[in-house]
């Protein structure tokens, strides 16, 4: 049902916890199970040099966070915003149908978090 | 949303894992979000010595799983079978309604995992 780069990511998640000051910070929900994600961005010279994420959500939504924080560390916000829904799903080769909505939420929480961190400037 | 006890039992998950050659192996799936989850037990003179979970669930999936592995070790095959949905809710202090669904997977394989072992005596 999983790719390996999926079961990768969720067995040994990247960038999991909190960043405390952080420039920008965006949180989403899940209609369908109720859960949440929230990213974290620290920003300097219009760069992500930091991100996190924390979330309650399964498994593909852990792997999808794991991933989009991996794809925006180091990228510019502009190069950042471009990260959509299915370049995650391609990066992680693919997700099943019905993990979808669980999925877009690590997408949707760093635009979230993007665009936190431009209202604060 | 989420009490002490669920927050620990997600953060540092009891019993995670895979029993190669349990003497059963129970696997319930949730249809509301299409995670599934399997425990796995050995048994000795009819007393679980040992007992593993596996999911791809959210974090009540998670949090559930690992109170029924420590609630089930070492109770004979009888005591087990009595632990109910409700006992792992009310040991976790509590669940947000909207995850009840996900929850009731950990009671519901532990049964499955019984009954396999049974039909195999
Ligand atoms: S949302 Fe799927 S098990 Fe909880």
């Amino acid at each position: 049902m999983y790719t390996e780069k999926v079961m990768d990511h969720f067995s040994n998640p990247r960038n999991v916890g909190e960043i405390p000051d952080a420039d920008g910070e965006g949180t989403v929900g899940n209609p369908t199970c109720g859960d949440l994600m929230t990213i974290y961005i620290k920003v300097k010279d219009n760069v992500i040099e930091d991100i996190k994420f924390k979330t309650f959500g399964c498994g593909a939504a852990i792997a999808t966070s794991s991933m989009v924080t991996e794809m925006a560390m180091g990228k510019t916000i502009e190069e950042a915003l471009k990260i959509t829904r299915d370049d995650v799903a391609d990066a992680l080769e693919g997700l099943p149908p019905v993990k979808m909505h669980c999925s877009n939420l690590a997408a949707d929480a760093l635009e979230a978090a993007i665009e936190d961190y431009k209202k604060k400037q």
